[in-house]
């Protein structure tokens, strides 16, 4: 096991259940000398905290985060940072009526048979509320690369996504619940949600990610490339089903010669159907990802499943839960892509 | 860096270039007391092998395997297994022409800013012939899971893809060159590609797994999911772009109420959305996912590219190349998928 | 970096200065099911914690832990257990003085060097207060080892050693405050600690430690031999400058006909050189080893050293100290053995 | 498992048995282009290869090594470099009589319970010649670390030892084949061993390691400190039973005020107790540890010994084996440290 650390050089090592004490991690491998923003660290809490809209859990969390080392007088020591997240808005007993049962999709059934028992409230570990702890980690990897811009945003929601003929403006995605770079489709996507929950039931979609101003060499053959290992950190995500990069499904239908990246003199390419890596490394053009949501397992119906003892039951979700995971899981998306470069920046500086 | 190793506790190691005196590996962590099927092993590379079929590249390797450790008397001792593929048909003259261009889409350019030279015979350690080494330690693997069924095989090549109507017939993969469970795709298949390599050109293409007869409580959480390690293994494999697991980008579009798999009281599911894990964990149903294979970047057509003087050069592909990747994958997409399931199988016996 | 984690399938991660707000780790990969006492982790930490007798520090700690996860309704999880222990007796003014001073023997010159800066409070991260997270996590691996004695003890203060002739008695070793095996020697190894103590100097020791009821088969080839572990997690620990086990530097003057532990039928040995290990692997012997410990370096007496702007400047201890780390440092070396063989434990079980 | 690899960044992976085809390993993570001195390389083989001297074992071994991979054109290409050594000399035949034997002091017993069988052959995997394999590493991280000189010599063999008053100099040390610095003490080395093989019987030995010209900041706080790493690292070498540094055991009767390395205003110390290393990080003094070796096992002489079925029979040593193994563990001691240094000076770069 041993399974709840991430990254190799720098290393986020978790803790927490959902409605346990709190939530928290360890974030090992931060150069010394990183005068730490702590505002924006806190900011990009924020944009991941449940209750933010109408469109999301009412669940309410301050979700302030407690630094507890490896900063001293402001600025990164070079030493593990310790943080913790309070499990405020923790109210356990809207799960009673889960506690042996099985809910369909969650991974109750699998924790159960894996490990014997499990603290059943909210998903125990298994709740995305553990990504809260990845979002502190991500705002600081951030700022070791603060140069890179990550911009991560919903390009869809169940079948209703941006076309070609959309504009795409960033600027627009914090403003709008969906996290959208379009208000048209932000506003249709919006009503779409609203619609989905008010029927108890819940949509996937898909989130896009462009990281610019990418330092060349990030990124390790063989087995530590860096689409491989943001593949592996979004498939981490909860609810997440899917991954491409660059072309990426798309490319299959294309011909090499339609596909390659023909070179400029200066090294950048033409086109960019390698979404900025090739052979594992990354070439200084953007990096373009893809991440699939499936719909939100729970619902606000009644479904049919089984309990411990192998009896057929009825169950209807409670709790506060998400219409659509999406718009929330922007940020997460993000702060996984920053610690897997980050990770990979501080690994190349062993050979230059 | 010290990139070349792959799983944590079934561990591979790999060496050597294209065009080296061989490529090779140790395999690390395989248990005591297997006998081994050295035949079934040298099946495997056979089916990877290059030059079996007129659709693929004409390059000639016997690809014998030599052992070199870990076997004594024909059974795995628990110590490491060392292993050799000498590399016999390395025609180094067929490179000479690249020996300061970077081709677009491979691995030239970023290696070179990355390392500062390389060796540019073949692709040196960027090419394909790397994942001969992976399909020796995926075969044994396979052995140490003994029960499980890994099946890959063609889904599609460039926009030719099986439909829902479309019978799917394991027994047939093996006996077309395309690799396609399905006998008069599979000869569109291999017709479209010849078409393809008659003008100089590439296609994509998609490969399907299925593993069956799974152990339950593979995986774990939160950094080691079974998806995720399948996902990181998948985007390994040279010219992948794109991985989904069960529902995957389809999903997107479902919603929960649809997706959800309904348990019977055994435990199984009455549909398998979940791709056989959730939570990030093998529930015993069937694993299955998608891999997305770009066109191949050698092209027998003229290209314009740079060379290391930042100068404009015309280029045109020499060597032997496959027209389409996908068929020759198939084996190292079922090694990848063997060493990803065998690793968490020995993971896993340490809670139980 | 990334160099605060202990242990490959138990791992610990740890944070915390000596004067932050906490210290506290994540002990990852325990296994589900155990239901643990937690006295007895309190317990250790009382044996560890300073203030307990006159020989040694002042510094008033209560030292309670406090668990965050991983534990539900007493009963471990197989999850991340999260912990934090309050700095409360943390008296920062003490240490103004030494701010911008490189203590000698110190890592105050080694990490202001490296990291450019550092927390100077109390020695920082580099503070043996550290050591309270090892022993919460050692404690637990006892747990997990729950048939397994470990039994350390001090074998010598400065150069008062126990000898051939002295009785041990492990029944002794709490009841005084040196922790030694033999009252009368003990008695006379406080009476030495308290002149040195009035002297304002320090002085070092050995301990010794005996793991009995071990497990045959714990260790692996070639790099993770048992006493290799060993001997790594006790050169971790702050002052140690020494280790062997079994016959040790003693065996070095011996002959092979004499070292050789001849068997009895049964496999196991007649005497015990060994060590308990014999090719890194326990054999089911007791495990025997000794830890040097060097004496403290902040003394109570006036030293020359430099500063910051490299001047020569005359500083003298305060704060509270040790006047000999080896009575406390015995939980300690109990706590980080227990790690070492509850990790190897759990590795074997893939391969039984 | 998977135990079988050495170091983080800069890692090493061995293969092989004492009888088997060959052994070898891979180490990677070596910067990119170093250009390697291949006959350098060698003549650490020939350093530690047997059959030198009638002191120790008359096996006798090319030792060539076969480079496969990681250089192109005489200089590192910064991917893995594979390398293999053919086992020329291993007449099998001579360990028919031990194949069922569990011989003492040995690995037998212990490999046996553990995998359930073994290759039996000259000890199989658990041999020393494995550490041919780590002379190969060592020396290419040696040349990783061009500036720093590491020197390893015998310090004792049995109760014979330098004392104070002999002269030591490090340019006698290859001149004789005892690897003494000091000729006289040598010479009586010498004429020890032979007497002891003449009866059949082995003896330990003392090696002593001094590395000068050590850059400041390697090792990182708190579990990979460098002397930790050093200690593991020789601990791993066969036959050794303990390791210390500075002032190792002899501090443990020093008073602090003694103990104490008091600085010069450029941050050297005047005296070096702490043995080039504080807090676990080099201070730019010489390194100096000891590593204690206990007498070969293996005797030509008659020893009662018990089976695999657990009788009790007799056996008598065959087969080439050392009387004592210190000179020969001379290259290996420093080869181990150099890994141990280049891993840390490639790590510290991250944050520099």
């Amino acid at each position: 096991m041993a399974s709840n650390s991430f990254g190799s050089f720098l290393k986020l090592t978790t803790y927490g259940e959902s409605h346990g004490v709190s939530i928290g991690g360890i974030l090992d491998g931060v150069p010394p000398g990183i005068q730490l923003d702590l505002d924006k660290i806190q900011l990009e809490m924020d944009r991941r905290k449940p209750g933010q809209s109408s469109i999301v859990t009412q669940r309410k969390e301050s979700d302030i985060v407690h630094f507890k080392s490896g900063i001293f007088e402001g600025i990164t020591t070079g030493l593990p940072i310790g943080f913790e997240i309070q499990n405020t808005d923790n109210k356990s007993n809207d799960y009673g009526h889960i506690k042996d049962v099985f809910r369909p999709n969650h991974a109750d059934y699998t924790y159960d048979q894996k490990y014997g028992q499990r603290d059943h409230r909210g998903g125990g570990r298994s709740s995305a509320r553990e990504t809260a702890s990845w979002v502190v980690a991500g705002a600081i990897a951030k700022q070791i690369l603060s140069d890179v811009k990550f911009t991560a945003y919903t390009h869809a929601v169940g079948a209703l996504e941006l076309t070609a003929k959309d504009t795409v403006d960033f600027d627009v995605i914090e403003k709008n619940p969906v996290r959208c770079p379009n208000e048209k489709v932000a506003s249709q996507m919006e009503d779409y949600i609203r619609q989905i929950r008010k029927e108890g039931d819940t949509i996937g979609g898909i989130v896009k990610c462009v990281i610019s101003n990418v330092p060349k060499n990030l990124g390790d053959p063989i087995f530590e490339k860096l689409h491989a290992n943001l593949g592996k950190a979004m498939m981490t995500i909860n609810a997440v089903k899917g991954f491409d990069y660059g072309s990426g499904f798309e490319g299959v239908s294309m011909r090499g010669s339609e596909h390659n990246d023909l070179f400029n003199t200066d090294g950048s390419t033409k086109t960019n159907h390698s979404g900025g890596i090739q052979g594992g490394i990354s070439n200084g053009m953007d990096i373009t990802f893809r991440v699939a949501f499936k719909p939100v397992a729970t619902l606000m119906q009644k479904q049919q499943t089984i309990n411990k003892n192998a009896e057929e039951v009825e169950m209807q979700g409670k709790g506060r839960h998400d219409p659509c995971v999406v718009p929330r899981a922007i940020p997460v998306v993000e702060a996984m892509s920053a610690l897997v470069l980050a990770d990979a920046y501080l690994l190349n500086k062993s050979i230059h």
